[in-house]
């Protein structure tokens, strides 16, 4: 038996689910007919450019070294820059320049290069302002994935200081106490938080399971949750606090939605305490 | 033309559409490259392990032996096991031990062996505990697909006798009666039931189409329906009844919605009565 | 490193996201098991036959020469045919004949030749009356793409004047005006026009960015709005006239939902005038 190493490309979108996701696939499968694409997610929240970098960041490192390409792109049309980065970890991302590329980046082991895609040998022969995705960000791709473009045929090098970036959100912490923020809203309504392990020992000291602290957050609370290690540790119903599978700071009903309960979506302050 | 025969993965989850089942499939892939996966389902409604089940069970059968891996999971985590099924046709199942790979093994030539994940060889270097998807299943079923681990190399061997199972719905008929429940609710609207063509011949007998019968659900009715072999056998809006594609009993309205129309879900009882 | 060149299905349906489709891509894979099948859409508002005529129409002239599939078929198990269609390109469509395919094989180069499906060898053995999806056309499309069998193994002629065919909307255009209507709205809520860049000129001369015309339609209005190459180029909130990626005179609201916002669907009609 035969076995090809075929090129990873991990692909994602706000473009939902009516073709457009596809339409960009046809154009890196054209190219590259031996592309393994991942669809990473293509109905992000149209055009919330941080909800595509939670995304990003914590699947991409999962997937095999490859060309990834992210479109959340509100920008489209303007004279935001089309780049590439190339990571530590040897990925190409594509896509804008409007931040969403930095966290999955420093996801996968940083940033070495960025490059402003400008090269329109890469390009398909005729672009359009509204459809960026399927133009220049899918063949780029295809190019870069079956091997008949480097890395530096895509365009001229960018200073990586210049790409733009979005404020990161921080948690803050004093002694039995965290301030943070919901940084994504997931599927199942679990809602993370800025801030992990570390924060939660700064402000708590070594957490047992089962330990209680409250949570304040759109002026519902102090409510008491526990902080376990998985959702079943608690009653159906019950909410718990924990560290997430990304090793971020996150709240969740067992089998029940907190987001949808509490109304939370991201932005919104949470205050944890001891008890 | 070179062709190479490349192992097949079914993956169903109830993780939605935000990226998790897409890093499940980055891990499956980083140890396999060359593996099919077939994305079975991901939108199935959240830790509801019946609707999986039924999923599984009428999509497994049609495509190629592989080894399939499905997580609706609401015990992550917790004690219950993470176990894999031998079936008759030849495809492992990979998930967690609460009833949902029964069905499917079922209808794959039935369960042969189970064993219980354990050997850590062949998961994520670190696991957490709320997603066993990414950290054990995928990893484990990457090895099995990919032929360097062997189903026995997973862990050791578990009576089936004590492997979880969920009770089964079943149909009970008279003479020109079934008393039966809702097993399924498609994305149609069609609702799946209890029972075949089994059951519908020993209560009415040899049916032609467009023979008449009424249902009684949730309070209402009794509304006379025909039983048919097509949706289009009737007018737009009217009701039939029929056996499906899988050989369930069902109910739907030709070019509408029966479920909404009708406010079901799985575990509405229905009666269906000769006139 | 060996390269095969494989086979590329499109694959598109109103199945839903519920294991239906996988099904039939299970079927494909057993009989092709190296195809590359590129789900196009799978949520096609049900019974929606101009909507995936769209939807493909857009998608398909961007993927490899393949055999494509489309599945939009409230006339399942009825007597409408099940049919092939050769294009201009070379592809193959296969799906019923309700004129869900005619818009994309005019995209692909025309209409060459069209077959009933009627050849029994290339089906499942067993076949049902409500999903042909599985037993027919997929099975089909998957011994087209293996090359196991021709085009002219899947049954005889149908002259192409038989078909069935859609009416197709149109636009009319006077000086300084066109009446046009709703051919499809995205996921962004962006909706599409019958018509293009021709009525526009006609209507309106050559229209420089930035140019203003008003828009009347659901009684709303007259609107004020601009002709724009790109959403953001006017502020968040703001409507543009565009001429789509495809070529269709569009209407967007810069980061909204304008379809939402004015209760836009399939078939509303759209008046244009200049200022």
């Amino acid at each position: 038996m035969t076995r090809t190493e075929r090129p990873v490309i991990g692909f994602l979108t706000d473009f939902g689910l009516d073709g457009a996701a596809a339409t960009c696939k046809g154009v890196m499968l054209s190219i590259c007919r031996d592309a393994q694409i991942v669809d990473v997610a293509h109905t992000v929240r149209k055009y919330a450019i941080r909800d595509g970098a939670f995304v990003l960041r914590a699947a991409l490192p999962y997937l095999p070294v490859g060309t990834h390409v992210a479109v959340v792109d509100p920008g489209v049309g303007t004279s935001r820059r089309p780049i590439g980065i190339r990571t530590g970890r040897g990925d190409v991302l594509i896509g804008p320049d409007n931040g969403l590329l930095i966290p999955p980046a420093e996801a996968l082991g940083g940033i070495e290069e960025a490059r402003e895609l400008s090269n329109r040998d890469l390009w398909l022969p005729v672009t359009t302002s509204t459809f960026h995705g399927r133009d220049i960000f899918a063949p780029v791709a295809g190019h870069l994935a079956n091997g008949d473009a480097t890395f530096d045929d895509i365009g001229p090098s960018v200073p990586t200081q210049e790409l733009v970036r979005l404020t990161e959100p921080e948690a803050t912490t004093a002694d039995g106490a965290i301030d943070t923020i919901v940084t994504y809203v997931d599927s199942f309504g679990n809602v993370r938080l800025a801030g992990g392990r570390q924060e939660l020992t700064t402000a708590f000291g070594a957490l047992a399971d089962g330990a209680g602290m409250t949570v304040n957050l759109n002026g519902v609370g102090p409510q008491t949750v526990t902080f376990e290690r998985s959702f079943g540790a608690v009653g159906i119903g019950a909410t718990i606090v924990y560290v997430d599978s990304s090793g971020n700071l996150a709240l969740a009903i067992n089998q029940g939605n907190f987001a949808g309960q509490h109304r939370v979506t991201s932005g919104t302050a949470v205050n944890l305490r001891a008890i």
